[in-house]
């Protein structure tokens, strides 16, 4: 069986043909500039030649029919017909208050979704388009929305809750939501696998560690607590975004600096965080070669990365009374020996001994273990598969 | 030796005269409604009737007047002449980056102040006025500014700078500053005493938990990181504000509901936090009487409350490497067993044992211990005292 996984931002749009049997991807693809000038596909196969395609597409429909028609394609494509797609797996950012799980699409989902689009205004009608696209192409396909921040739906109010005037949860849904939940759930499953335990009797910190970060509690396999909150904005600092701030801070620019509403956003959220304490950019490797050239304000940046990480894990440790395992996964957390040090270094008083040889191996295949042999709590990296992961919810909802 | 302690609100002042060989308040009393109608001074003098007056005071310098004539009052008072003043200790809220330490105040420190108003706009005009009116009325007499941000003028980089664009903190001095220094420095210091243990060799955690909360890291006898920020605003739940949020919250008020950013700092400054949550009010007690009749925002917010608190711990012994004391202070902390009680409990995994007999028991006295003789890490209850220890800074200095 196949499932194709759609992942659309505004302009672009990632996917994956997946072969359920084996849980490999039969074809990756990404489609950039939809409905901008220079709009192209590339698409890999394994043990093909690198596809690509550069025909103007004005919206996500084009985009989807090239993306299916690139699929089936003969000399480039997997399959030999579209009807060979089981199910559909559209990456859904908001599924708000109602959706604790993935769900089948249908016209009331996507009323809801539609709902949602006050909570995440840049994400959800990017995954709206991107569905109905899909629906118009495929209209015998059944469709599953697999939401970043169901996962965390388990969490408690005392979580989830700002400490607010009590009418903006109730009348406006502002609490904590958190995101990358599929990402979490997916390590976090894969830490049980590897420790060869039940994920019930498990307490796990799971950071997803990329240009966006946020880091869980995972306690018997439930998000009971995550650093992004109402936003993505929430939490640790990330390639542009700068996290938890004093919310004056917010307050004084406006009000002493003459900043909009709209201003702000575009600060908090494109211009700070590491770009904006390293004045060099978002990207880890130029902070780290920052530091090699002994920029102090590079070195900085990796400071407070490693130390609001290395604090959170000491409060989640707390939340959960207690420790098993950590893992770190996407693009910094995999690849970035520097940040993990800096997080685990002296917590041997939480039972975390980093095994420095294993933590500097750039090699992580399937994922490592990083943590001594006699270290109490477990400390793994593990590449995250979201695609994979929303293929097998899925194919779950749908079989 | 006897000093005048004085701390000015906008239209309140409190003092104490303390007796320095005995450390203790010959006189202690506040002056309310200062250029309101309705001015009154109340002033407690052990065994001695409480002396109140009821007259207008214009501004502060009438307020300091009245204070000296019921320092001085032949039947109330307890010094026969000002002179016996040797020198007036002022608590000054934001001593900015400029002072790490308390200092003698001359024409400079009282322009940096001014400075600083607009980093602490409601509290330094009225310190400075205190201390202007103060100096009119005592010439001769040596004046001191003890900053509530100078014990944590310690806190490295990483620890106070917040992931916005650098420029921000270079040219508008944003920062994490802390608050609540003297109060944190002063229960470290008895935590030591107590513990009889040099403070180099200790990892503290204070807990000043009152009407403002902020936790702080102690390390070494050096405040090392600490949860307000900017403002007083960051951080832990508290009476009635909300600390910590999502930033995005602050321009999705604005840009959805309207609000201006005068507006937003006072909801989260006034109607957030306890009072916020429950609907019930800023005083712990209205709130365990909601917890005893069960009432469940009530509940929700003594949860939120310990649980934030018991987050912080676990950060900060992470920030540290571990942690051998914590201690609890201010009126929340001092008196509400039930916060201390859900902020440590289930916390074995870091070595905090408590003792549920001692943590409920309400005659404090100076000080006591509520954790088990066998617990690794030891917890303390100690009043706070502020002024001694603004006193003490100030012998420190003139003597």
């Amino acid at each position: 069986m196949k499932i194709l996984v759609i992942n659309c931002g505004s302009s672009s749009l990632k996917y994956q043909l997946i072969d359920m049997a084996s849980e490999q991807p039969l074809a990756q693809g990404l489609v950039e500039r939809i409905g901008i000038e220079g709009s192209i596909l590339t698409q890999k196969v394994e043990g093909k030649d690198k596809y690509v395609v550069e025909t103007p597409l004005k919206d996500h429909q084009d985009a989807i029919e090239l993306v299916l028609k690139s699929l089936v394609d003969e000399t480039y494509g997997v399959i030999k017909s579209m009807d060979e797609i089981a199910a559909v797996g559209h990456r859904v950012v908001h599924g708000g208050e109602k959706y604790a799980t993935s769900v089948i699409i249908d016209d009331e989902v996507l009323e809801n979704l539609q709902d949602f689009v006050k909570l995440a205004p840049l994400h959800n009608p990017a995954n709206i388009t991107g569905i109905k696209a899909c629906q118009e192409l495929m209209q015998n396909t059944p469709m599953v929305a697999v939401f970043d921040t169901a996962f965390h739906q388990t969490m408690e109010e005392k979580a989830f809750m700002y400490p607010l005037p009590y009418k903006f949860y109730k009348e406006d849904n502002i609490r904590r939501y958190g995101f990358h939940g599929t990402s979490h759930k997916y390590v976090a499953g894969k830490v049980a696998e590897t420790m060869d335990k039940d994920i019930k009797d498990l307490k796990i910190i799971t950071c997803h560690i990329g240009n966006g970060v946020s880091i869980t509690a995972v306690d018997g396999g439930k998000s009971v607590d995550t650093t992004m909150g109402f936003t993505p904005l929430d939490g640790i600092i990330m390639g542009s975004r700068c996290g938890s701030i004093d919310p004056s801070i917010v307050t004084y620019l406006i009000k002493q600096k003459g900043y909009s509403a709209e201003q702000i956003d575009e600060l908090l959220n494109k211009e700070s965080g590491i770009l904006g304490i390293s004045g060099i950019g978002t990207d880890f490797r130029d902070i780290r070669s920052g530091v090699e050239r002994k920029d102090p304000r590079a070195i900085l940046t990796m400071d407070i990365f490693g130390y609001q990480i290395k604090k959170q894990i000491g409060a989640y440790a707390a939340a959960m009374a207690g420790v098993d395992g950590i893992v770190f996964t996407a693009g910094v957390g995999e690849h970035a020996p520097e940040i993990r040090g800096r997080a685990l270094n002296n917590m041997e008083f939480l039972g975390i001994e980093i095994d420095a040889e294993k933590n500097n191996n750039q090699n992580i295949g399937d994922g490592m273990e990083i943590s001594k042999e006699t270290s109490k709590v477990k400390v793994f990296v593990i590449p995250t598969n979201e695609e994979l992961m929303i293929a097998k919810e899925t194919l779950e909802l749908v079989k």
